[in-house]
């Protein structure tokens, strides 16, 4: 299991009239937490597409537990659970400063070759870094 | 079962750099479906909230099929299959304009009263509209 | 002089807290007022980035009169004043159901060549849409 | 003159298909900066809306000198450079990690007592704070 933590400040123009944040602006929050969780592995997503790698979503499950506010100091945990073969899967844990639990998600990518297009296992540069994890 | 469809373009500023809609955008999608479908029952989700009464989403799924792309015209199909009580739900599916399924959603939503925070009841002036229906 | 309308309803998800549509969310409108705008034309912005130019936005500058508020049904008014050369101006207008000027904005974009990224001058397949416009 | 610095990371969703940060999405970024401008004052702008005083944005001039690119870490210094008034104006320069100005903006806005909607003058507690930077 490979975990990683990051933290984000809700913006204004993340909210909504309602005076919480929108429920699909929460997508940005897990696309910071699994980047983030891929940089702590010692990769960058950028990199990963600068060398053809392309990642889509094809998959997204959202639980919205309390609503985030304007101005939170949010904690998005990005969890890996299983080590990658066809898909990816972030489960996502989004806590308040008071450790309240907000949201929780699975988000699920796959990988493309971005000249075909086709569909591609798990690039060895990202289970090199996660394997460690899983022993 | 109630059953509505509406078309939307896609802007630019939905797109990212992969090409195509990025996967958060789908959320304003899946609410110009609800709001559409809503308004085409007579009512405005507008006029709900005029009256005190909110409707934030509890639960999302989606899957990604097939991308969005730039200035394709989408049909969205909002559905609610169960005349909701404490919960509403719309099955949500995105075309383009090959008749391509793109994307397929579920979002459920719950109704809250504007002044307490309590959760509410379906309104009745929703169930009235939606009976005739579900006979 | 060019000029073309087109409506738009402003989307939950493009509201702020205040109750209003959030000050950047007006970019979005601009968009979709100039791409209809050139699609009135004959023409579309799809096809010209197919066909390797690119149109970005080098200078914006906008007033916020009224706001614009969750479910309106706004008019986008764009105009073009002056044949374009090396830019290409849009002046906008961003009225309400009460015909009330919420919004003006004046938005310059340029000519990209999508594989050199260097500047050029206007298409003559859009310059041969609007001289008709200025004679 | 007060001035202050803050940093914030491109994300993917912030970019279109163009490759660069779509042209609107600049707004959030200018909001970031301010917000934390007023944050290093010892003050919130979440504080003031809680007392009761709305800043909505006025008027806006941006100038995009060269695209900022996914996953860049920008640097946005905020300005102000006269004491406010009626009104409050954040000059905006936005640079990359190679110190290349990016962008460049002025963001004006007003103070709005929240009940009455009525504009007010700048709050005194922003004046005492901004006081010792313009002796």
């Amino acid at each position: 299991m490979y975990s990683q933590s990051t933290q984000i400040r809700v913006r204004y123009g993340e909210t909504d009239q309602m005076g919480f944040v929108y429920y699909g602006n929460y997508a940005l929050y897990y696309e910071v937490g699994r980047v983030e969780a891929i940089r702590s592995l010692g990769l960058t997503y950028k990199d990963l597409e600068d060398q053809g790698i392309l990642m889509p979503v094809v998959r997204l499950e959202s639980k919205y537990i309390q609503p985030a506010k304007y101005d939170d100091l949010l904690t998005i945990t990005s969890t890996i659970d299983t080590l990658p073969d066809r898909f990816i899967i972030f489960d996502v844990v989004i806590t308040n400063e008071f450790e309240q639990i907000l949201n929780k998600a699975k988000v699920t990518l796959c990988f493309r070759d971005a000249h075909s297009g086709n569909q591609i296992r798990t690039p060895s540069s990202i289970l090199q870094k996660l394997k460690p994890y899983f022993s």
